[in-house]
């Protein structure tokens, strides 16, 4: 009944809960602060930021896209208390490789017309350009009414070649 | 010029890249699955899930929404292949503990009008009850049209309190 994927999480997990000690930690995250990055399978946040468990919210999507992880952005700070925000989008990037276009076309193609016409208000939110897609969602947080101006905003390229991150802006 | 926590990001990164070896990887995911779950701070998804490094998306939002992630699903599957989602949601949420309401109300006496008008039409997509959470978002993706009958869904919800992982469904 469990597919290979389920049987190996329910594995893993028995081992990870086996030792497991930090049932204690809060819910709002004690450093009071969040990484937005991408759902990239080759970013290991907690490892390759040096997230401690209980310490920041980490909010994962196509491409670390700002304008849709907002709703949760607001959640994170304003009922959860977090101050400052490290936007990591990467090398490599899979949003970088099509456009909007191309993938309403794919999803036509693929799943049809129905499928198609489901999504066809969806923008997928691509980007050509790997520093200047970091620092338009800055700016895209910076001016946007329900971001605080005190909030604390940086952004970051990773190299999924190297495992390094460096700071654009 | 570099806040803490950037100053932080910086010198454990530094040290993570210099143990790195993994610069090879592919971009779409070996495993061809992902697993939407929530920003929650608790959650460290590759050490609980058992996710090895290249072989999965991993979605991350407040409160593991398939609605709010729903672009970053079609992108996983339609451009990069996955096969299977696993959604998993946990014990302590604090998308349990308000109502969309609630997170305008504190929007607006804490940022302003201006700002609570910029997201009057966002909805939080708070949820009241987790097991049911995850049963709604399951029907969600059975019944979108974009989601394809032959990916394989399954529901789970992960206790922050023990490590565990239980199926719902």
């Amino acid at each position: 009944m469990a597919s290979p994927i389920q049987e190996h999480l329910e594995k893993t997990n028995k081992e990870y809960a086996s030792n497991f000690t930090q049932g204690h930690l809060a819910l709002p995250p004690a450093k009071k602060y969040l990484i937005l990055t991408c759902m990239d399978a080759r970013i290991d946040p907690a490892s390759a930021f040096g997230i401690t468990l209980g310490d920041a919210h980490v909010i994962r999507n196509a491409g670390a896209s700002a304008r849709d992880a907002l709703r949760s952005l607001i959640i994170s700070q304003q009922l959860l208390g977090t101050r400052e925000i490290i936007l990591i989008k990467h090398t490599g990037c899979g949003m970088s490789t099509f456009k909007d276009e191309d993938a309403h076309a794919v999803v036509k193609k693929n799943v049809g017309d129905e499928a198609a016409k489901s999504i066809e208000d969806l923008k997928f939110l691509a980007f050509p350009d790997l520093e200047q897609g970091v620092r338009d969602d800055l700016e895209f947080l910076k001016r946007h009414a329900a971001i605080p101006e005190e909030i604390t905003l940086s952004g970051w390229v990773y190299e999924v070649e190297s495992g390094k991150v460096r700071r654009v802006e």
